[in-house]
């Protein structure tokens, strides 16, 4: 169980880490001004500044780029795409530096490094064929375009995966998709091109036989973006959460990916590695909170002293501390174990930290807000809208629920 | 102990009640969809809908109007602008209508029973003289204009009130106002006329007896709204609430609460009946949340289950139960000390239930948030704003800490 | 919703209490020690030491004598056997008597209020038929015997009472009785004369029609009290927990109550009220664990502090204030809704105290003994057996689970 | 950060856990079951068994003896006194070991790895003068007599031990000793000869200069044992908890430990690794209570499920395996800062891990209790002696409010 990053590690950390310091810490509350300047005044909030693409630049010309390729998948991808030259990073390789982009919302994007763009680029890599890497793989990984997976339904609960009902029905040579997905991530980017579909292809086959996964490009015709939706009066820009309709919309059956129901294989390819990025962003994002909260605890007074020495916001401190640390470390063992190829131990431990971690991040944030009084809830500071961003990992990928049944059935099964 | 709540309580609540399901919630979403649709194509999204005039007409028509107005202050206000024609109610006979109105986040302000306007009105009722009634008072009551409370500072930790540091000096029959408030509620309403200020007069007198409160009206120069601010990416139209600068703002004399020094004298009498409304709606949006997360839960299946009958759901549901059950106990036992009069059990009693409700409804709301799925955190359901407005009672009014330490105190006190 | 005590009520509640602390306070460590000291010595530690029978006596002699007796069923019983001349108390009358008895852990006992009696003299009273009442209802009211409950097995889940495999057949005129109970509590005592026992008669019948309560006495050949029970190293002596097999038992069909096949009825009936008496004497038990905590927190320092001023305890004190204050209004809520025979809505109500109050109990306690340092665990104060009293509780008469559901099936139930 | 085992390590582990799951478990419930016999004959509980001894025996004879002997200070007593011939294991070496013996009550003493042992002769190792050493550490080493630490003090709150007020004053060559202590660990145990005493010894010296360590044997005059004190009902046996007087008791001053004054310099290094040794056991001990739990839950049944499918059972198992993990990594985490000797950063490390691991253990054992039904509570499952070992352990070695401000005051030192 050996956790301590390369070299080559420490220093991609340090570099991503100065980099956000520099870079991004001062301009993200600018980029949030604008996005709601081009609200208020009736105009797009979408389109990326463009002060995005300069800073992905910046970023891809120090080798800071695309650092998410996995080490047993990325092959020749990440020398060409990640431009320090190196092979795919390990999973405890990844993690630290995950962690310190996770401290900014802005960071992943930057970075080239956001969900949902990592684990789409991840299926095209691991189940793509060539055609379909070479059209949407390579530009992802250069950042031209952008992409969303289209998996959760509104009208059933998605939390069943095999619930899903929209179809994608092959009629010769072509795929016949129609239904309504909602919570499509980067739908709202006028660079979103390439949607990753999952829908039901052959009701009579066997549980998880029955889905298909299939590209379908943003404009192929009957594909709608419904709206756009917030979580918890964010919309989440310039990415954001959308509600697509497919009606009879058709693409060559070559755009299936690996083959007609195989979708299941695939998405537990795609988002176990999806969920440890998630966990190991949300250790920066407490941190983050942390650092705030105990700045301001120490900058503030009330009744005669600083708050950080008041009742009980030392001991809550404390435990903010304890937690972070605890489930840091849940998350590099996740990681070591999904490095080591142990794929049941880490099928427990990916579901562990899924649910360890986002309610850990949640009880951090909110003593970061407790301890900025009202400007905690506001856009003064991060902190709401991390708040928000952890309280959704609680459903994203599973909620708590699921993941904790994926514990349980693993530990019950010890016994038999 | 007697909770029973009068006959012409009852009848009131029910009336309320019926006034809800049957006027507001079916014109809910499209108020809120209109807000953001005006939002979204630049327009103003402040300017209240003239639906909420009508139904505030429809309300008054049905006597179901100011009924927040209490029994021991009402008078002939009571009489005379409540439109039931009966005397003032008991804080007992007034939980159980507050508890309806605050399972709609429109209905506090079609019964005219809205924070912060009640309490403003109140500090009229109690402390204003003939003048001041008259002049704004009265319209309050008429809900021809709103006000705001100008109290909370961004500079200073405003959990301790003695913090405030924008000042109210005399200079001879003139208070001249400078300094910054923040979270002032109802400041971008256009019909927002009046604020009540509280700042710092004399930094030589005792420390209760520093500061004084100020009627202003919004017009007089030198007073700027710089901005309206959002809680967790809500704006809370048409209220909403804003930040305000005061720079050499010049009021009568007359337009002082009581007297110089007296604020803290008000502020106690203020936020006392104040908190208690707060909490009274709460207990009824944890019923809300309840109804529709149980609702949900019987609708929605997975893995060949309701997700009632899933895992720890259904006891979930029970705890939440539970929690609501006793939370509305003690807000009715809150509201009981305080129609008998009972000064030192009801201070604690208060700072009770502003620790425990908000807590409550925040865990119950959460709950059902997780049982909707992904739905939860969208506008599509009333659960993501009802969190954040329950996350904001943890601050507003005082918080947590400051109330479990005025419970501490006085139990403590016990043993002297 | 009127939870005032009666002016009876009142004053019996003020008697009680001062006896307990004139009367039972001073001598409670004595007889503690005096049973360590009989174990230690390798006596008896379980017969009664005859200050017991003196404080009955005396507490008997002042009309402090069998309060628990219920006002709708206790008739002619509460008059001849409570001496001081009333009717049975109504629930909520008993609640703040049962209140202050519970804050010592003798005052049960010598009251003649104590589990299992008053639940086996409420059976006897209740549905026993005018024999059965002769011959053991009278002398337990009067205190010259005890009693025990035989339910609980250690063979089967006994949360869920329908697993219950001890048989009472009928043969004749006689029930056989076989098998083997664990939990009866009382059978340590020397005074324990008669087991109330329930048992499987008949496979076949309906699921809750086929079990049977029989009333067997002690001595009965085939009775063997096998061992007793420690709770977390507790014996809870005079009365203990006992292990009792039943060995082709025999007893005449008239001790069968109420009816073959009718265990459940009466079960149902004989653990409401039960339920809520454990429940009101623990919200006492959490007011002493409370106050001495308090009182020690005042009394010690560390680091140049009291304890009540260091760190978080003055909000931990805050809560275990807010925690009893709302959970004893919850148990006035159940008794009132048992005295109006709201039979549906104190189903839910008794379920809730039921999970609520011990859970409450335990986390004020615990924070008490976390005050006392070491002490706290020691038999020095009287928490630690608290802690296990209450702890005991989340088991006894229904885990909190069980209970959990009983409140969800019925919440789930209004929406159908 | 590696946490690999040696092969040593990895080896050692194994043997102690076969060991114990062969020779301790087996004899487990006999030898509680004997002290119980010996107390209720009245006899002697203290003694222990022959048994222990013969077990002693048998584990040194394998090589597993002595294994707590730390790295950096075992010197040849880790070659002599252990006998598997090697050097003193590495904290992260022995966290696994430590962790197995938690698993059994019986096998920290078969090990001779118990407390208050281990910190005692970690004390003459690193702090001993040669002749202290060969007088009192090698016979512990031996296991051929036992020792206590004499340091809370009944009459003052301990957990600020600068409060410590039994003196140890300097009268010529002699050091004469007088006060209370209690929970001095071991004085029940007829072998325990030597007590390390700490007392004050300068009231005007700076405040972590006042104190001095004495090694006191029990038989010098006006040493007595007062009283064995039980925590929640247990006694211990045949270590147990006692209260001991010092009345004018005389030992020579070279039986001072480094010297006058320096006692704190002496704890800080005593406590540390003891307290990390009490974590990694309550690892093991929580381990063991899921496993029970977990049996417990799949073996029973009720309402036609078996328990690990009833209500949320399941998703509390997942979250005691989620809780477990992670402190375990925590534990881990700071024993291999202690082996790095990056002392500040294990200074918060050691307290995180004291604050953590106890009430997880707790909340896992508290499940475990609540899955064995009644049962649970008492002595025929490990289960609520285990409890009650966790409960101590939030007080023994400083309670959780001063470990949290440690790490609190850590934290908040980054910001300087």
């Amino acid at each position: 169980m050996d956790f301590t990053p390369s070299a080559r590690s420490a220093d991609l950390r340090d570099r991503v880490r100065d980099f956000v310091a520099a870079e991004l810490d001062p301009v993200e509350g600018e980029l949030h001004a604008d996005i709601a300047r081009r609200r208020a005044a009736g105009g797009d909030p979408w389109t990326p500044s463009p002060v995005i693409a300069e800073l992905q630049e910046k970023a891809r010309a120090q080798g800071l780029w695309n650092l998410f390729l996995p080490k047993e998948h990325a092959g020749r991808y990440a020398v060409d795409f990640g431009t320090d030259g190196g092979e795919g990073l390990s999973n405890v390789d990844y993690a630290p530096i995950a962690e310190v982009m996770g401290r900014s919302a802005l960071a992943p994007l930057v970075f080239n490094c956001n969900a949902p763009d990592t684990g789409n680029m991840e299926v095209l890599l691991r189940y793509g064929s060539d055609d379909q890497r070479a059209q949407w793989l390579e530009p992802l990984l250069r950042a031209e375009i952008r992409s969303a997976f289209c998996m959760t339904e509104p009208a059933v609960a998605s939390s069943d995966a095999t619930n899903m009902a929209a179809t994608a029905v092959l009629d010769g040579d072509e795929v016949v998709i129609n239904g309504t997905k909602w919570w499509s991530t980067g739908v709202g980017n006028p660079d979103c091109k390439i949607l990753v579909f999952m829908g039901l292809t052959d009701p009579e086959a066997q549980r998880h036989g029955q889905h298909t996964m299939v590209l379908v490009p943003i404009d192929t015709p009957g594909v709608t973006v419904d709206r756009m939706l917030s979580t918890m009066g964010y919309f989440d820009e310039p990415l954001g959460h959308g509600q697509v309709s497919f009606t009879d919309v058709r693409v060559p059956a070559s755009n299936i990916l690996l083959g007609p129901g195989r979708a299941f294989e695939i998405a537990q390819g795609r988002l176990g590695p999806g969920r440890v990025h998630h966990c190991m962003r949300a250790i920066g994002l407490a941190e983050r909170a942390l650092e705030l909260g105990v700045r301001r605890a120490l900058e503030r007074e009330a009744f005669g002293k600083q708050l950080a020495r008041l009742g009980g916001n030392a001991e809550r401190i404390a435990d903010a501390r304890i937690a972070i640390n605890r489930s840091r470390l849940l998350v590099l063992h996740a990681a070591w174990l999904l490095d080591q190829g142990m794929s049941r131990e880490a099928l427990s431990a990916v579901s562990e930290i899924k649910v360890d971690v986002p309610n850990m991040a949640l009880s951090v944030i909110d003593l970061a807000i407790q301890l900025h009084g009202g400007g905690g809830l506001s856009d003064d500071f991060p902190l709401a809208a991390a708040w928000v961003g952890a309280r959704s990992l609680r459903l994203a990928d599973g909620p708590d629920e699921v993941h904790r049944n994926v514990v349980a059935r693993i530990e019950l099964g010890k016994y038999k």
